[in-house]
């Protein structure tokens, strides 16, 4: 038997539903917030994810998939949304038509990781992007928009967990102050943060292995380092969470892996026991300059990222079901042949006009199709064979009712819809759309 | 710039409604067949789809996106859905609970091909299996289901295109007669062709550079070797199509390019101008070895695979717009500073309320303003600056009558629904649902 690839995962029809409802949940919030769905492709040309070789975040130094197409052109899947859609948006020049453009995306990406609870090498993240404008209320626009999609999926207790790095002369002094800081400590730091404090030393600050060390608590705190601007900027962001009644914490440590974050940096937090403190559930922050690198013009951004297998991990843990039981309108048990090209006939007429049906095509015994009309949850079975058939009649069950009719196979359709209390199956019907 | 790979496309936020529409549309239609989604991931091990070196397809021997992970597995970007569903449905054993099996797939796949005019490297299709009946019934459903779809994407004139290949005694007698014939004009047949009448002699039926050859014409067809069993079969396929008013059109030389199809082979047509004679937009067969090629028991199936940028052309192409016109209810002109910040707070809480809701994040001009205002289609206007913040008084337009209205800010959520008439924005509002 061949299997799925490690860090793979098949999503069955009885979880499809789950997804499929947090698609649609998505899609509503972002429509609240004017946010745009833009589909970028599942690969990018290798640059767009490697770009600046002093990158220091363990994404794009060793967990990529990139490969060589079939004329040598490096590839790699994508290992999250906002570098393809900050490319596309460069590509496009979608700044021309709208100074201030609002993207959302959705969909797979790629990490070769160890495999493990809750970690897989295909995900799904849902991310915004809201490129264009400086100003701290759109900020705080994506922190709300992030916390009314964990209302919708029926999660409660969100605190937003939020800094600010500062604009680039703040960073560029507290850095000063942090490598002497931690300079003094070098033998002590992890292999990873010996290069960090080259490289990126912002990002000792979210060291794992470090971070209950003496020195780590005594380091400085990068809001004592911020110039006027940059505070008057995080002031007007607490601002608008306030007044939109944000429940919020600022955490001096939070740096966020990715190098090119400025001022407002926030994590989304909900309480649920199993995840325990591992409680993050989406995070974000301001980008100022990735426009810029891509090849665009000088473009403000902030974005806000989720993993999708995460919420809806969440949202199964606190008992909430995304997904309402699904039914099928009728089920068709028709026996000996007959019978069964009738049945063709009159489902087909049934399914045209909006309704959803089913039949048994193995040709099983009237028990076993019983048994499958309730394991699709029908809400009427129609029962005929060939003797009903001879008379063109059948016998139509309610089995919300248990009421049972006979009746003519040729207002099998009427019946149902007069019964639903409908004019038409328009819930279904394509054509009423 | 750094652009995207070649072959690839970014579905931009004006395009995507179509898109979002396309695939609630074909949700719809497979719920009215009962049919459920199932979602494989975006690679399979490479031998999901080599699994035959005699295989002649051009997908399986040229065409693929293959790789090698970092711990040197063999990985291959699917090139199409029914692979990777029948390994899932193998490895999952989803022929356990369901006898009958019915799925569909949509989603990007990917065929290294020379980029052109409606053809991609990274390409989305549309898909149906039913796995487990071997009843014809089930391969007219599958027809019909397609032709449902087309119909609901609001595109006329279906013809089904239909042949039997037989079951495996009919195929094995045919080949020989077929090899019978080519090989007397084994010198005159293109390059593949010669390679064809090796491998698999029924291709030869479908070669674009042999078929107006006079020993082309002559060939001997495939309902002249149909044992009565495979015949009989064929005939109950077509006579439900009949009784469900489908037009169908047998054609000998559909033979399909897959190897393992027998018996129904279909291509479902549509009248659209700009296709020329290319107007196929869809296509499956019935398929009874693939399941157990790939390690599971032996399992009928029939599917059916349409490219969802071809349907989304053809519906261009047609005049049909699948999306509604899009439309928010509120944009929120505040001038000034203060005015801003009560803003944020008013509209976070439409928001909440199920109103979708815009302000304009640069601070531009009134005119500007205005202009985004109906840019973004809103149904009202509020626009307030400092005067008017000072009675927390705002004045209201309701762009579609061009009434104007001085209300409190406080009842800017009230007025828009009772205006927008209804008691509560239950279309949006995430809670509702």
């Amino acid at each position: 038997m061949i299997t799925k690839p490690k860090g793979t995962y098949d999503v069955l029809p009885l979880e499809v539903r789950e997804w499929q409802k947090l698609e649609e949940t998505i899609r509503k919030i972002c429509k609240l917030y004017n946010y745009k769905e833009i589909r970028t492709p599942i690969f990018e040309s290798s640059e767009v994810f490697h770009r600046d070789q002093n990158d220091t975040s363990d994404m794009v130094t060793k967990e990529t998939y990139d490969f060589k197409d079939r004329s040598d052109r490096g590839i790699t899947l994508r290992p999250e949304g906002t570098a393809g859609v900050a490319r596309a948006f460069v590509e496009n020049k979608l700044y021309v038509d709208n100074p201030v453009t609002k993207l959302f995306y959705m969909g797979p990406m790629f990490r070769y990781e160890r495999p493990q609870k809750g970690r897989n090498r295909q995900f799904n993240q849902f991310g915004v992007e809201a490129l264009g404008s400086d100003s701290p209320y759109i900020d705080a626009e994506v922190i709300a928009l992030g916390a009314s999609l964990i209302r919708a999926l029926g999660l409660k207790d969100i605190t937003v967990k939020i800094n600010s790095l500062g604009d680039e002369e703040s960073r560029s002094k507290y850095k000063d102050v942090l490598v002497e800081h931690f300079g003094k400590y070098k033998d002590c730091l992890c292999e990873d943060c010996k290069n960090r404090l080259i490289k990126n030393p912002l990002r000792i600050l979210d060291c794992k292995v470090d971070r209950d060390q003496e020195f780590f608590k005594t380091a400085p705190k990068i809001n004592e380092y911020l110039n006027e601007e940059s505070k008057t900027r995080f002031n007007k962001v607490l601002e608008a969470l306030d007044s939109m009644d944000l429940k919020y914490v600022i955490d001096d440590n939070l740096v966020r892996g990715l190098d090119y974050y400025c001022h407002t940096v926030f994590e989304l937090e909900v309480n649920v026991a199993e995840f325990g403190a591992q409680n993050v559930i989406g995070a974000g922050g301001r980008y100022n300059k990735l426009i810029s690198d891509l090849g665009g013009p000088l473009t403000p951004g902030v974005g806000m990222a989720f993993g999708m297998e995460r919420l809806l991990l969440a949202t199964s843990f606190s008992g909430k079901n995304l997904a309402k039981e699904e039914y099928i309108h009728a089920y068709f048990i028709a026996l000996g042949e007959k019978a069964q090209a009738e049945a063709v006939k009159v489902m087909n007429a049934c399914r045209i006009g909006g309704l959803s049906c089913e039949m048994d095509y193995l040709n099983g015994s009237l028990k076993s199709q019983f048994k499958k009309a309730d394991k699709n949850n029908a809400r009427f079975t129609i029962i005929f064979g060939e003797n009903e058939l001879a008379e063109m009649k059948c016998n139509i069950k309610d089995n919300q009712t248990d009421e049972q009719e006979t009746i003519s196979l040729l207002e099998v359709y009427t019946y149902i819809l007069t019964k639903l209390n409908k004019a038409s199956a328009c819930n279904t019907c394509p054509s009423k759309n």
